[in-house]
């Protein structure tokens, strides 16, 4: 692999998960202006030193119809003019795709400083709606065309999975769940911080707890909601200039130490053989993920979950947490059981695993997760998350998920650890 | 501006423009496997070979209901599963955004060989709701929405803002039009190859040639049109092994001399209020187009235009084509006319604009344009465009607009002149 050039994270900026925006009246311009708002006024940044400009949206043409977002960014502000844009896509994946592509641009000299901002709006429409424009991140016609919710249905046949290949029990995925909105509470921005929640009634069932995708159950499912997150990527000249400023050290800016990037075939008939034949080698069952989270290993430079402090990944169901902590390595194939069980996964655990609440607890606005992943991480590893700080996290890793685990991201971001 | 590593354009392929997939009972998956079986022929590249994919779309999950298109790409090929993939968009510039990224990514370092794949399916609707969708290119609500067929107003509009400052005549884009018919007829694979049509005919008014927006004509529009084109880019390393393999000199095979990319305030408001201050200094009327062209020049380390061979221009109207021959540099300001008036800009000409035909005669199917553009730039100086070949010519120009001259992104893509 190519050693690239440092690239830091200056923060950013993330709206209140729990908004309504169509409620207020309010449209997905007025929610990109209020995000630059606040990412210019979070990081003492002038829109003037901008350089370019990075959205991450899913489908505001469905949800908004309005496309040429990277464009509509531009109207922000005279200073930001000219400036050359862009939107990209991957489903729930779009905004870590945003950032990959803002990173590499800075990486290949061509700017010192980036914005990048996670976008999407999705109460525009009702959930019946939504699901089905959700469903154009599957392969819609074999996969969701004429299914309701399609979504959950996926992401309940890799609970069947790991019932089949491992045993996986219900109450495991209850615990993620309880988890997720425990931490919520402590996230003065997560959609569900107010919600009632317990364990008692995501173990319940029925009418209370209605099954929507095989295991899949109402609380094991993230929200729909409206919301943007924004963040600057930097090349060390301008991270220079910019910790001077701020009366910073350099070491104490945090920066990508690795990222994985790859794709498994879109289908979830596929991936379900992919998944027994990885079983039969006692590999992980969601090979492409794996290699995601291993390639971001090793850009970093680091052995594994060992030297991470906290995760911040895609529930986007309980069941693709469960995934992702025997992906991330904590335990092997088919273990994450044990991780749940011995608390290893709680703030104060070994690995703590979405201490913001993650999509189901903070909330799941599509192309705005990944930014906000990061927007996370950066909180924790600068000692500025509040009430859910991990104590003493350096570095911290995200998985942004598109499909049903299609598309896999991940970043890794870190301070020097003194 | 950094001194980036060179990357090599290898050649690609292109759907026929004239075929309506629909009517075929073909979908947009039909049309990406058959332009990736067309590219990997064309070029003898194995699947096994490709790093990174990156998709130009503008809105298949309006025309096709399917988001996610990077990840579709996968499902190609065993061979091609665990890659990185991405869908980029910038309305009718998404196929350029996707070639911009899929470069830096090599100058970065990360891959020695990308597919970049635009495409669109469009026949998918009627006329009135393609029209609707493609509003959304605009700012949907203030520009589009309830109006009939926004984008020829708009470029109706940068044709009044000619005319008053200028004293356009509309001759003059009638012969624009008119060349582009023409250059279509020698392009095997453009969409109109087999239309009646002269200038006779563009000069009519009225029930034979309505005029859809100011002094927009039927004869002035682009197409609608179902298309993909494929393009390889590559580093120095692969270029090399590939012109081994081909027993080619690595000097004969096109690279990206340079690129410029550049978005205008995105309401035509605005930029008609740049085009009345621009006209006052003596400069060109949509300084964001311009910018992006003469920061592809410096980049390409050339003059201008007499260092150029042919440009493939985004003519989505003739106006846009109009604009563009001057902000290329070709005349001053407001006298694009002595261009055409000399023929400057056919075939044969002094710098001939569009021998494929261009988005009026070879199509437009809106997120293939950008890489359609640079595959017939690669065809012009490899000396492999058949019939609509430019004699001799060893560097060409594109430019692929987004919007109403919103998002702007030039490449330059060139051989070594002798």
């Amino acid at each position: 692999m190519a050693k690239a050039k440092r690239v830091y994270v200056l923060g950013g900026y993330q709206t209140d998960f729990a908004r309504n925006w169509s409620k207020e009246g309010k449209n997905i311009q007025a929610m990109l202006y209020e995000a630059m708002d606040g990412a210019f006024a979070a990081t003492g940044i002038d829109p003037e030193e901008v350089e370019t400009i990075h959205v991450g949206n899913f489908a505001a043409e469905l949800y908004a119809m309005q496309g040429h977002l990277g464009a509509m960014a531009v109207n922000y502000s005279e200073k930001l003019r000219s400036l050359p844009t862009s939107r990209h896509e991957a489903a729930c994946a779009s905004g870590a795709i945003a950032t990959l592509v803002a990173r590499t641009e800075i990486e290949a000299g061509h700017y010192d400083l980036a914005m990048v901002i996670g976008i999407e709006i999705m109460k525009t429409v009702d959930s019946k709606t939504g699901g089905d424009f959700l469903g154009t991140a599957a392969w819609y016609e074999k996969e969701a065309k004429g299914v309701q919710f399609p979504f959950p249905k996926l992401f309940g046949r890799l609970g069947s999975v790991y019932q089949e290949l491992y045993g996986l029990k219900y109450e495991h995925l209850a615990e993620i769940s309880t988890i997720n909105y425990e931490n919520a509470k402590k996230n003065p921005l997560a959609q569900t911080r107010d919600w009632y929640m317990s364990k008692e009634h995501a173990l319940s069932q029925g009418s209370y707890n209605m099954e929507v995708g095989g295991i899949i159950r109402i609380t094991d499912c993230s929200q729909v909601t409206d919301g943007a997150a924004v963040i600057f990527l930097a090349s060390e000249d301008y991270a220079k200039k910019y910790a001077k400023r701020h009366g910073k050290k350099l070491k104490k800016i945090p920066y990508i130490m690795g990222w994985g990037h790859a794709t498994a075939p879109i289908l979830f008939d596929v991936k379900t053989e992919e998944a027994y034949a990885a079983k039969k080698e006692g590999r992980y069952i969601l090979p492409h993920t794996r290699k995601a989270i291993t390639d971001a290993y090793k850009r970093a430079g680091i052995r594994g979950p060992k030297d991470l402090d906290l995760v911040e990944t895609h529930d986007c169901f309980t069941t693709s947490e469960y995934a992702a902590i025997e992906h991330f390595g904590l335990t092997p194939p088919g273990e994450a059981y044990r991780a749940i069980e011995d608390g290893d996964i709680r703030i104060g655990g070994k690995l703590p695993f979405n201490p913001s609440g993650g999509l189901i607890g903070a909330g799941h606005p599509v192309g705005a997760t990944g930014t906000r992943q990061i927007l996370d991480v950066f909180r924790q590893v600068t000692g500025t998350a509040g009430e859910y700080q991990v104590e003493g996290a350096k570095i911290g890793a995200t998985l942004n998920i598109g499909g049903s685990a299609t598309t896999n991201v991940v970043h890794i971001v870190g301070v020097e650890r003194d």
